[in-house]
């Protein structure tokens, strides 16, 4: 059973009544992020039951040692992984001297929480029974501002409710916190500083290893019933921690209320002997707004970004929440502002995956920042790869490749590869394909051709080189074979012609020619430049063309499919029907042997090759697949639904795009998958994203023009989203029966619905 | 290249002339044992340049955490790794107040150690000219007590050569040691009590988790020019140290000798209350022996081992060297005293592989013990299995096994798994089938059926109920496959159909319903024990034959082999002899996706089958598989050249036979795999032993008699050997031309020499 307690809402994510067991769970599902700095939904006050503290920091990392059992050339001797940073947002709170705490307090009653999607806060109030009982009601209001994203803000309130109280507030900022996975109770941080005056508290700390500096400051402000009041304070200080506290007998009724702003600068964004300054800069902007004004801001920000980013359903408000978390939660994560910064899969949601970089940003979350946010944001996505071109040939070189063959990490913070299983590091090499396809995806929607000379092409080449030297000739198949490799699909390692990855490897190749041969051509000045530098030949060229046109791709007659790999057929073929519901997911109850050995699929494998090359394969050729290969798959991984839920639509199937396009939206909402509490699965999002505009939409670039083929699930009435593209709008509207098509832009434009050529007038509705 | 700075010598390993760089090599290689206790050649004094230190105490060993990238389930939550001791060697030696260390001395001339193999001791003598310009001379000479086996002593001499000299022994007992593998700074040990008196000074410490409590002791003597003298000594010590500090003025050419008497006893075969009483006791049994009788005593048992298990080889001095080093450090390492040991890959000479028990004593050494001792040693190795047979079905269980079907770990100490990567710990299944091999070659080679019902016969039903369980049906094949397997060549992971595990997986079902049989017939009472025990019926028979019948092998018609495993001929055909020197060796040079896809073979795979299971294979036959094979074999495991030797042999092709002779018998003294500063290859030891009694000698068990086909290397002149069996001893000497067989024992008895059956009497030298 999946979990079903988030109350179904349009815009908010809403948990009602106290459970300590889902308290994990609710701290990743009411994160608040700003592409800058992220937290979980802890408690600010004291708590002492199960819990996950998370803060983090983008671009803030640690290198870590690499933890195996056996060591094998070519592991990174670190990696990245993402930082639990310094505590901004802690208040304790004491109660006539007994510290309030959901764990041990007599009762809680009213417990509610909201995440307000469509203006970017999050709530929480309950009212405490305390043991001496004493009956408080507290509310707390917080928010990472979108506008100056070093900035977070609370406003936090404790009203007595059956005698007065007297109520001390401590707030703190603590650098003395650890990771959730760290197993040797290492800490990471070093405090450097600790300064407290009246406009700024703030402890400065730097990361071990890679000396990031970050200060973490706060600023407390209190009023009681809405008036400010000065209270004198106590000052607590430790070498990484230190605590104010505001103590006030508060009447029966009345709200003591705390207003913390905090926040993190980082040595990322200014120079180290600058950190205090630039805290005590952005608490003076925090004051002189005031939380009240600061909040009307965040509502704004929120709004201009679903002004283009929203999707709406009408008629089924789960599917209506589910579509808007996702899309606040990719926003949260990434806003495209600094292109040192990528999308970890996790978000600033957790620590799972290491807060790096997967090919999940070039094979999910490419379309949606495409189409929702201007052009130059998935630029800054593809520059992010162009910058690590140097050490992703030093990658390739380190497992024996040469020539400036490219290879791509598979986890990556800095360029440099983070993580260390030889099957994935080492063998789950398709992500390389992922990297030139999204630059082929950005070609095609933007049509902006001048990345391709500009930095493109040498990626492009480095990649080409890779699987001209990855591929190698068997003469008993009198093909070229790739060996010993790791699919999409994860429960398969090692294995030898997986379809996909020899079928993109193919196609990097002859991508890679078209676009040497047009950059040779219409960018002579760009080509010499890049000649000179990769050397490439033409007797080179032609060997890779030899690689391209003899690959081999594992087929079964009988079956009338590409086999996923070599012997897949050798399995037994039982379907997931056939697997009792107790021994799901399989990655929690199988040991590894067992789930490599079965015939189940994570993820979409064969299947994502048919995504990616729709054009190269006809629809019937798309069904055979997706009946022979679908009933075989877990989708245990969160990249599977949104793929199936697509191709479901494209097949005319729509209950079953609809089941899937529910299991991606609230994969994490309903906890599919048991690991909520982790963190949420962000990159799969922008799949979620995939999964109506393309798959129901029926969103596609052809021939230079977009182009819709839309449909719609029967338990909707009605859905629309808007896409940004070439420098115009479209919004689609699809009701039953009738599809409306606006246009927000100057000139008119063709786009192609259900396969005829229409015109668009800018501003003109046109209903079909 | 080799390295080959060990001097030639029938009896001893000698090596002449510091050099620092040799230090750590030299440590593995002149280490000692008794079975019970080792110690690597560390230096007594201090040494502050390159060290790896190391002493060990047999069945002593550490539940350490698991590291890993990411958790799969089924791991081991721990291993077991063999511990680091303490130290009870070390001497610290000052000359007029400088601290004697070989790395920081002005000079040091006539360096020399010397192992010497047929008495058992190890001596190291040198001149160090000290920064003020004082010669010494020092010598020092230690062993291992076999009789006393938790006794070892030191006679550490220090004789100024050109003035006199005040000189300071200080022997000391450490405990407060690391491990070489422990990256995390870990302690192991944590001191509890510290004694000293007279007699005997103490330190008992106790591992972490495990709890196993040892008394580290020591007892010192002095004498001048061999004369006793007393001297008042300090005492120094902390929490996990003591050391007595002797001074004397010693007058130029005087020997000032310490005489060390120090060792272990430990709560393994003490009572814990009374660890330090046992000391006293070791300690007296020393002292009223002294130094001089305890070696006559060392030599004397030494003696009798070599009386049995010697092998000569004449006119090849290196070849020599090379066998006596594998049978000495073979009794070293496990002398079947005690049947809670086993013989771990490294013995006692260093860290890796943990110190703990692999497939390696199954499929290697049994042979060697079964031969050169009492057939209880082979039958104690057995029982060490069945002891841990209820651990295997729970090890299978974790994998989702049922029905008592085992599954033995790949590494073990208490028969738990100690290893943690999946395609060793889950996937290297193939050692299941060694240890049922293990239970047939001491029934072929001992007679003795009684260990089949009394234990063996529940072990072989674990295991076929195993490899039953394991199979599936591939429709597609219309035959049982064994998916996801990592063979003995652990250079392939994760491959479908490995020739090897595939046919001892039917051979152990086959094996065992022959047995069941057998023993219903034979033994009524056990089967109905047995039967109950394992509530077998005969409906899972059927279920085990359906899948042994039709076991899928695969093959290929134009090669007329056994491939090793589904794909094997995709692979780039491209031999060793085609591997550049400076590539080799690939474990060391290449990551591990290559070695994966290299056609290269670690060990003896299909090649191994055809060793265990000879008689099921023409002559022809075996020349096609070694043709195939062996060109694609780097031998980068231990255990590889013995079998390619003695199959090698078989082919009648001398010269091949010779040179893998010489690789498998001097590997670590001439360090073919660069890796000899680790430790010694303890287990490939016996594989030596293999090459020359079934390689040269051809001996084998046919058809309960023994037999032998003996031929010569042309470059020795003449070799002998003697086995142990059932109960007699015969003796083989081979002389160019010239074979002479020696029965010692009371009844004649028939062996059959080059196919022809001869009758030997007793004492009674028969030559042809």
């Amino acid at each position: 059973m999946n979990q079903n307690y988030i109350i179904p809402n349009q815009w908010s994510i809403i948990e009602e009544g106290f459970e300590a067991e889902r308290v994990r769970s609710s701290e990743s599902l009411f994160s608040l992020g700003n592409g800058a700095m992220g937290q979980r939904a802890n408690f600010e006050e004291n708590y002492t039951g199960e819990t996950f503290q998370g803060s983090y920091i983008a671009g803030i990392y640690y290198p870590d040692k690499t933890r195996v059992g056996w060591w094998k050339n070519g592991y990174p001797e670190y990696f990245a992984k993402v930082l639990n940073a310094p505590n901004w947002i802690g208040i304790h709170v004491e109660i006539n001297n007994e510290i309030l705490d959901l764990a041990t307090c007599k009762s809680i009653e009213n417990y509610r929480r909201e995440l307000n999607m469509k203006e970017g806060w999050y709530k929480r109030s309950f009212e405490a029974v305390m043991i001496d009982e004493t009956r408080v009601k507290v509310e707390s209001i917080r928010f990472l501002s979108l506008q100056i994203d070093e900035l977070g803000a609370i406003r936090y309130s404790v009203t007595p409710l059956n005698r007065e109280a007297k109520i001390t507030f401590i707030p703190y900022i603590d650098a003395g916190i650890e990771n959730e996975d760290t197993n040797w109770e290492e800490k990471f941080w070093e405090p450097i500083e600790i300064l407290d005056d009246e406009l700024c508290t703030s402890v400065t700390a730097r990361t071990l290893k890679t000396r990031f500096e970050a200060c973490t400051y706060m600023h407390n402000e209190l009023a009681i019933d809405s008036i400010p009041i000065n209270i004198d304070k106590t000052i607590h200080s430790k070498v990484d921690y230190i605590a104010h506290s505001y103590t006030h007998l508060v009447a029966v009724n009345s709200t003591f209320t705390l207003f913390k702003y905090g926040g993190y600068v980082t040595s990322l964004n200014h120079d180290r002997t600058t950190l205090r300054e630039a805290a005590e800069k952005v608490v003076s902007i925090a004051l002189e707004a005031g939380f009240d004004k600061l909040l009307a801001q965040q509502r704004e920000a929120w709004d201009a970004i679903w002004q283009m980013a929203d999707i709406t359903i009408e008629g089924d408000v789960k599917a209506q929440q589910g579509i808007r978390f996702n899309i606040f939660q990719l926003n949260q994560t990434y806003l495209g502002k600094d292109d040192r910064l990528n999308i970890g899969p996790k978000g600033f949601t957790g620590e799972k995956y290491g807060g790096s970089t997967y090919w999940d940003t070039e094979a999910y979350c490419i379309p949606f920042y495409m189409a929702t946010k201007d052009e130059k944001v998935a630029r800054s996505l593809l520059k992010y790869r162009y910058n690590h071109l140097e050490k992703a040939i030093e990658n390739a070189e380190k497992l024996g490749f040469t020539n400036g063959a490219a290879l791509y990490p598979m986890v990556t913070m800095n360029g440099e590869e983070c993580h260390n299983e030889w099957e994935i590091t080492f063998e789950e090499i398709h992500r390389n394909g992922a990297i030139s396809f999204a630059i082929f995806n950005y070609l095609r929607y933007t049509g902006d051709y001048s990345y391709i000379p500009e930095m493109g092409l040498e990626v492009m080449i480095g990649i080409a080189r890779f699987w001209h030297q990855r591929a190698s000739f068997s003469t008993f198949q009198n093909k070229y074979v790739i060996l010993g490799v790791t699919g999409p699909n994860e429960y398969e390692n090692n294995v030898n012609n997986n379809w996909y990855t020899n079928y993109i490897a193919q196609w990097c190749i002859q991508f890679a020619i078209e676009h040497i041969e047009k950059v040779k051509t219409g960018f002579p000045e760009d080509y010499s430049r890049i000649m000179g530098v990769t050397k490439l030949t033409e007797n080179e060229i032609q060997q890779w063309i030899k690689v391209a046109e003899n690959m081999y791709f594992p087929y079964s007659e009988k079956h009338g499919i590409f086999l996923q790999q070599d012997g897949f057929l050798d399995k037994p073929q039982i379907t997931v029907s056939d697997l009792p519901k107790e021994q799901r997911p399989i990655n929690q109850k199988w040991s590894w042997d067992r789930i490599l050995r079965s015939p189940y699929i994570k993820q979409a494998d064969v299947l994502q090759g048919f995504y990616f090359f729709e054009d190269h394969f006809s629809k019937d050729l798309l069904e055979r697949h997706f009946d022979f290969y679908e009933p075989f798959t877990v989708h245990e991984s969160s990249l599977s639904p949104c793929v199936h839920s697509i191709q479901a639509a494209i097949l005319g199937r729509m209950e079953q795009a609809y089941t899937f396009y529910l299991r991606t939206s609230r994969l994490d909402l309903d906890d599919y998958n048991k690991e909520v509490h982790e963190g949420l699965h962000i990159t799969s999002m922008a799949g979620t994203w995939m999964s109506i505009v393309e798959g129901f939409g029926g969103m596609r670039i052809k021939e230079d023009k977009m182009s819709f083929e839309p449909r719609i699930p029967m338990q909707w009435e009605a859905y629309s989203f808007k896409v940004n593209f070439r420098g115009v709008i479209v919004k689609l509207t699809v009701k039953h029966g009738k599809v409306k098509l606006l246009l927000e832009g100057n000139m008119p434009i063709n786009v192609i619905l259900n396969g005829e050529e229409i015109t668009l007038h800018p501003n003109k509705e046109l209903e079909c």
